[in-house]
Formats: structure tokens, sequence, C-alpha cells
């Protein structure tokens, strides 16, 4: 990845950490296994506007067995420290595609690490995790009757039997040279991650050999201690290396982070309205300093946060996304204008969205038992 | 206590480390409550003899709610790395006598540890568990219908929630203070034992909130990391301190520890007669140089492995084991004799064990689930 990436409309998020991140632990790029994709189904369009980035294994646990009908699991997980945004809706995406394609989706709600490394209030948590994560899942599309769903503190004894095992083959300096400074919280919280990604493979939770993880880029080492740890334990439990994927973190709207703590710069799939647009208008663009300017010089795409917006959430159609991208570096179609189109986009989702999101909460605790303190 | 214990038939167990334990710790003197005991029950041999040397809440724990037909439960583990001997009779004892005081006791195979820490093989541990362990605590008249049995890696989920919850709640400095340097493994080992001991108090275990942990000395540890967490958990989920006593280690028959991996100086309950009469023929006794300097100057019993058989093993009466240490003392009892009077007793105790281990090991799997893997 290059700066050539600036001219490609869906290639201006820096690259530069994620180049680095490659290099250095070994993830492949996911653009060389995109003519394959074809062979399980069409791109979504994050594979396709290179989001989703790298990739490992995903040629052999996903492709090779989808395309021969092979059972295939997903394992992803949400930290239920905040309200739902566009940020986790890109994982959702990609959660609902896998499933339409005849993957069996396991979705865990990460209340133990919450609790004990986050420092959350417990009961905020899990109804955070009911109500936010799983609730806007199955809004989304996700259907929750053919998907499993838990709480890190209330699944079942094999479960943490593997948390236990575990325990033996890694040490300390190996858990500190991925995570820093350790904690008997993190102790807790990596090897239970390492146990959510890797216990499909138990006969008691389905028997899964090829299973994906599609992950934000900040997520790999998770993946690391979990394919060390299938590598320990292949012969004593027969583990297999899960497959990942890794997708750009869509920017806040102010150009820095999207998080629940930062609302200002993050919008939620609850937001009303009136919030949403003010929100949105108020977005850092890559726009001149004046009219003429830009109508001479071009506005920059590849800086703008609602242009983040297009490319991510707002149009599926690579050619129309391609349209603004060329209207706006040519300096047709100014910053105003283009929110203005952007907010009609985002008003009809949210305002379609909220329906479905009160009819899903109504269902949640049919598919999910919450811990019970 | 001092050295004046030495004049005491059995006070001669070296006191000097427990003595500097219970000043460091707080660990109070078990003699002052023994005159309470009589609300409830007789003493056993072990509270009456010094054996059992020490306790915490005790008085508050135990005694105050049997005394009043209130619920008390009794939690204990064993390490499944060896084979079952004298010393860990010496638990099993004092755990059938509270379960016919009406109190409910619970035992832990410590599968998860042996594995992880001790790194055993773990179907060894697995088998150990259930076919010396347990069969031996029935075989000695534990009434398994009664009792809960379980492995640490086979038990409900809200016991595992507790290690999770439990993490947050200590540092790893804390950990490091009490165990010295910690890996993934201990650290798990370390909250998995806190959860054993105070996971009878939730409410899905039976909600007890007086629990008794006998222990030997050697393991104040992780009574006082559990107290801290109770103490911390004590809003949130309701914990209270556990009450806990102190017994001596019985020495091995070499004067040095007993134990499965010193099988010379061992005796187990499994032993062939040959076998065990040989280890105890052969045992270090406090007899003199020569028989006249003996019968002159009198032995040393408070030196004597055999003695320690008496004392903790083979005689209930008090007055009956006074009448050998007076006889050993003065010179009338020589080692030779004394040994045989030893062997009869424990060739006796071990025929009728052989029988009812036999009968026990049959119906072990009525009573507990093993792993699975």
């Amino acid at each position: 990845m290059t700066s050539e990436l600036k001219l490609d409309p869906w290639g201006h998020v820096s690259v530069k950490d994620y180049g680095r991140l490659m290099e250095t632990f070994g993830i492949k790029p996911f653009k060389n296994i995109l003519p394959k994709i074809s062979q399980i189904s069409e791109p979504n369009r994050y594979m396709r506007r290179g989001i989703i980035f790298g990739h490992r294994d995903f040629d052999k646990r996903v492709i090779e067995p989808l395309s021969k009908g092979e059972p295939v699991a997903l394992l992803t997980g949400f930290m239920p420290s905040g309200k739902f945004h566009f940020g986790h809706k890109l994982t959702a995406d990609q959660i609902i595609y896998y499933q339409k394609l005849g993957v069996k989706v396991h979705i865990v709600i990460a209340d133990a690490e919450a609790y004990a490394v986050r420092k959350m209030d417990r009961k905020k948590a899990i109804e955070i995790g009911l109500y936010e994560y799983i609730a806007n899942l199955i809004a989304l599309g996700l259907d929750p009757a053919k998907a499993v769903f838990y709480f890190q503190t209330n699944h079942k004894t094999p479960y943490y039997r593997l948390i236990q095992l575990f325990s033996r083959k890694v040490t300390m300096a190996e858990m500190e040279a991925i995570y820093g400074t350790m904690e008997p919280s993190k102790v807790m919280a990596a090897l239970t991650q390492a146990a959510d990604i890797l216990h499909v493979q138990l006969e008691e939770f389905g028997g899964y050999k090829n299973v994906i993880v599609p992950v934000g880029a900040d997520q790999d080492p998770h993946l690391r201690l979990s394919r060390d740890l299938a590598d320990r334990f292949h012969n004593e439990l027969g583990l297999e290396r899960p497959a990942s994927t890794y997708h750009m973190l869509q920017r806040g709207l102010d150009g820095d982070k999207m998080s629940s703590s930062r609302p200002e710069a993050t919008i939620f799939l609850t937001d009303p309205p009136e919030v949403a647009r003010t929100k949105l208008m108020r977005a850092l663009t890559g726009g001149r300093a004046t009219v003429e300017e830009q109508r001479k010089l071009g506005a920059e795409p590849w800086k703008c946060t609602v242009y983040d917006f297009y490319m991510f959430q707002l149009i599926e159609d690579d050619r129309e996304l391609q349209k603004i991208y060329d209207d706006c570096v040519s300096g047709r179609l100014l910053c105003g204008h283009c929110k203005r189109n952007a907010w009609s986009l985002l008003e009809k989702f949210l305002e379609e969205h909220r329906k479905k999101l009160e009819k899903a909460k109504d269902v949640v605790l049919k598919y999910v038992e919450p811990p019970k303190f």
C-alpha cells in the first residue's frame, strides 16, 4: 500500500500503520484473494473498497470450505462499554454477510472484560450487551434464530475449562510482549478472549474446524495469542488456527477516533434525527477555505469524514461513490450540498432502523440468557 | 506455644514455624476455643491433641451457627497429584467429623491446578481424583449422598463467573506478595482457589454464609486471598469471610515431609501389607543407641515418627496414648516392641480399609461427573 492510494476513491484512509502491522505480523493483503471470493459470493463493499485490507488464512478457512459446502463458523465479540455506533455497524454488516453465506455466527458479549478491565458497572454492561449490541445486530438483519449469542460470564462449562487449560501453555513474558504490563484482570481477559475465539472448535459447541474472526485492525493481538494457543493445543485438543480479517476503522466526525466515549464525533444508531443531523453538519470535510478556491482546486475527499460516511456506510454502488469522489476533487460538488445529500441518506436509514430496533429489543431475551449477577 | 510442650504427649511436633505463622497473619490459637466446642460436639482427637493448632473465626462461623441449628458448609480441596496417604486422611477425618455434625461438605478436586501449575497429565489427574481421593473419602466414612464433589474444570457457570469477577479486585503486586513470581497459570489457580472457597456462599450453590475450610498450615495463603476478596465483594455479592482451621502436618517416616513423591517415607492407604510393614519397621524413632541406654534414659517420643502414627492416626483414646508416651520416656517400652504394636493396629486398619475402598470405587461415578476432556 503506497501513497498512490490517495487517488483511489476508497484508499484515502491512512494505511501507513496498517502496512506496518501487516509487515510485522504477517497479515496478508486482502486484495490478493479478492478475485477468489467469487467462488463463494460477491465481495461486500468493505472487501471491494479495501476497508477490509488484510487477512490470515481466509482462503483456507473460508473460501475453500464454503465452496465445498463444508461448515464454517464465525466468532466475533463486542465490548458492552457504550452505545452501538457506526463503527460497530461495520462489523455487524460483515457478520450478516457471512450468515447469508451459511456461516454459523457466534457473538460474544465481553461483559467479563468490561467489568474487570474497563471497570464498568456490571448491570449496565449486561443491559448494554442486550439492548444495544444484540438488539442492533438483529435490527440490522442478523437472523437471531440461526446465531449463537452469549455473555462471557454465562456460557457452558467446557468454555471455562478451555480458559483453565490455556493458562498452562502461555508465559507471563509472552503476554507482556503482546499486551504490555499485566494485571490479573488482563490475564483473565486475554485467556478468555482466546477461549472465545477457539471454543467453537470443541465438539460441545459444534466442532467447527474452520473459523473466521472479522476484527478491527487493533484487535490483532488477540488473534496472535489464539493462533499460538491453537498450535500448542493442536495435539491435545485438536485445535486449528482461526482465520481472521482486518478492517480499517472509520474515523470520527472530527477526524479522530470514533468512540462511544466521544459522542460529539460519533453517530449512534439510536441518535435522534436532530442530534445526528447536527453532528453530521459540523463534520470535518476536505473542503477549501473559500468556495472560489474549492471550485478552482477541488476538495480533498481523503480528508473528509462525510466522504467516509458515504464510503463506509451510505452508498453501496461503487459507481455512485466514484461519481461523488470525482465531483468532489474536480470542485463541482461543494461541501454544504454534499452534507445535505449525506444527511438525506442517513436520515432515511436512521428512521427505518429505529423501527426495526424497537421490535428487536422485544425479542432479544428469546435468544440469549443474561447472567444473573 | 513454648518448649514446655515437649513434655506434652501431643505437643512434640515442631511448632516454631506455626507460632510465627500465627503471629504474622493473625491466626488464633485453637486451644482457646476448645472449651466452647462442647456446645456442638466432643472435640475430635486432632482438636484435643493440638494438631489443629490455629483457626480464624471458628467460633463465629462454626460453633455459634451449629449451636443454633443454622446451616454451615465445609469446603476443602485435594490436588490429584499422587496417591492418597495418611496425611490426606488427617483432612478426611476432619471432613467426616463435620459431616456428622450436619455440616454440608463440598470437596473440590483441583484438577485445573494439577494440570496448569503442576504440569500433570490430564487424564491421570482425573483418574486419581476419582479413584484415589473421592473413593478414599467415601471408604473412610464420608456419606457421598450428603456431600458435593466437583472438579475445578467441571462445575457450574456461576462458579466461573466468580473467577472472572474476582480478577478485577486483586492486583498483580498483591498476588506476588502472597505467592511469589506469577505466571498466567498461577493467576488462574489462585483466583480459582478463591472461587472454590467462596462460591458456596452464592445462592446457586446453597447460599451458605458460614463456611469452614480445614487446611494444613501451608495453605493459609489461599485463605488470606479469599478473605480479602470476600471483603472486597461484600457489598456487591454479599460475600463473608470464611472460617478456617490449621493443622500440623504429620511427618514422613524419616522425619522429613510426608508426600506422594516420597513413597519410601509415606504410607499410602492402598499399600499392600508387606510394603506398609516394611516402611513402618524402618521408621525413624526416638530410641537410644543401645537397649541399656534406653532402659536407663528412656526414649524421646517427640522425635519418633511411629509415635506420630499413634498420635495422629492409630489411637483414639487419650489415656492409652498417654500410657505409651509414659512407657516410652520412662524406658519401659522398647522400639521393636512398640513398632510391632503399631503395625498390628495399622495392619487391621489397612485390611478393613481395602475392602471398603473397593466398594467405594464402584460407586464413585454415581456422585461426581468427571470432565470430558
